[in-house]
């Protein structure tokens, strides 16, 4: 079994983790969380999401956000961006790249942007041309490309042909976004094996959620087809639109302690990640569906107690 | 990529789940709970430990519940025991399996139970007898297969040899626990391919817990190894007595809706199962970790909502 050395985590907790959190932060909080995840070794960090602040309150500070964080070298910050106003206001604020997204599914696609993906595609036409203006790459996610929570499962073909318009316009590379947790590990296997001979394994990523238990699984099938590119959200926050009280993005330091377990590097300090997981469950006043800041890394050993038996352990 | 076509779910939850509990359940309850399993069609379930009750109080109440339960046509109903005194005990209530249990770290088998492994082994050997003669199976658990809290990673040669000898001392099947959660999806695969070429794969079986969220990974990386046994806890009972707060084993309903969701056929009715796991929460009195217990068979869908945009999803 033959899996990347190197893997790229791309911190996505300060936009999709925070946005699908009931608590406001403060743009102190989130500057502070956004500095201590930089300073973790993390390369990639989507600090904002450049939404109209009636969609998305908690995102409504973005602009003073992306301008009083750190920018630490090394580290490229990302902003999400729906439409040409949103890119605007992003680029202004001097971002190392742009995020965009279309679903897979129709059905998504008009509940989530309110327009069908055919003026979505249109719209991103524009986030490109002033991406390209500016100089900055744009990711783009495929959202729903594993299944819909309206439609179901997603047909492959469908995905395929989304990531071939979007590598057309321009895109530096597209990210496939299990939004809801419902791709399974040889669904997600099979897909990226597709696209990675289409396209190259290097231009993709993967962004999975862990509704249902699957997200590490499903990074395990990725890296068997060749990706390198994960994201995830620090402590797991977030979580479903659709599914009260389920699992939000898979946790970041989850996906690290799971890598450098494997002994694939992915150049991030896993205690300081656990620190910055810790904090943010104190500044969300919840806990949130980490396990790994919950238990410690794997290699974290514990002494051996005394005498005392248990005679139960399997 | 080739998986097996079926695979077996074994049922540890009223032993491995339950003991780890702090909430001491009534006969009744346990019962209840084992029959609601049983109704789910799950054809092997470990329905109690014969330990001695002051070791683990949860399972001081072992015959009262064996002789209690509705024995399902269909179902086999395995109990622990640690030793010829409690295989005695479980062979009187008629059980159609025992399971016994030697950690593969000389320090955690000393912790467990206070004997060393050598020593565990001839205790094996009187308890592989008297199943003999009662003409029923031993599953036997490598415990702390994969890594240990006290040790480390196990070397894969310490759980060769002691498969090799459980086999000859006649375990039907040779299930490798990962305790404390410490494995990783690479390592998985790693050891039971080559346990797989040593013996045969119909043999063997997993044993995960999601500690550090890795469980359906481990158990992805089980499959492409050819095994098709897995263990898991209604509800994700149970925890991990090194790291409070943590997951406990893999929720049968998150292993079964991965299965079912990747075409690989179970036989257990997943809804009648998330019923089970909430009335184990119930029982409980706190939430488990369980995840589609949460959130929903994948293949649920729900229906699109009204006008509302979010603009926020990926």
């Amino acid at each position: 079994m033959v899996l990347p050395k190197e893997v790229t985590i791309v911190e996505v907790g300060p936009r999709d983790g925070l946005q699908n959190e009931q608590k406001m932060l403060s743009v102190e909080e989130k500057v502070r969380l956004i500095d201590s995840l930089s300073a973790t070794g993390l390369k990639k960090i989507e600090a904002a999401s450049f939404v109209h602040p009636k969609a998305v309150p908690q995102m409504a500070d973005a602009e003073k956000v992306m301008k009083s964080i750190e920018r630490r070298a090394g580290t490229q910050y990302i902003a999400l961006v729906p439409n040409t106003v949103g890119a605007r206001r992003a680029l202004d604020c001097g971002v190392d790249g742009l995020a965009f997204f279309v679903s897979a599914s129709e059905t998504h696609n008009l509940h989530n942007v309110r327009m069908s993906r055919e003026a979505s595609l249109e719209e991103m036409a524009g986030v490109c041309a002033l991406a390209r203006e500016a100089g900055v790459p744009v990711r783009s996610y495929i959202v729903t490309a594993f299944g819909c929570p309206f439609e179901g499962k997603t047909p492959e073909d469908t995905v395929v042909d989304l990531a071939a318009r979007m590598f057309d316009m321009g895109a530096s590379e597209v990210c496939l976004g299990d939004t809801t947790g419902m791709a399974n590990p040889l669904q997600v296997f099979n897909l990226f094996k597709r696209l990675a001979e289409l396209f190259s394994p290097v231009r993709l990523a993967g962004h999975f959620h862990n509704t249902r238990g699957t997200a590490l699984a499903n990074v395990f099938a990725a890296l068997q087809a060749g990706i390198a590119t994960f994201d995830g959200a620090v402590g797991g926050s977030g979580g479903c639109p659709y599914a009260p009280g389920a699992n939000g993005n898979v946790a970041t330091e989850d996906l690290v302690n799971m890598m450098e377990d494997m002994g694939l590097s992915t150049g991030v300090d896993l205690d300081g990640l656990i620190l910055c997981a810790k904090a943010a469950e104190a500044m969300l006043g919840r806990r949130l569906s980490s396990t790994v800041a919950q238990a410690g890394p794997t290699w974290r050993l514990h002494k051996a107690p005394g005498g005392e038996t248990e005679n139960r352990a399997s």
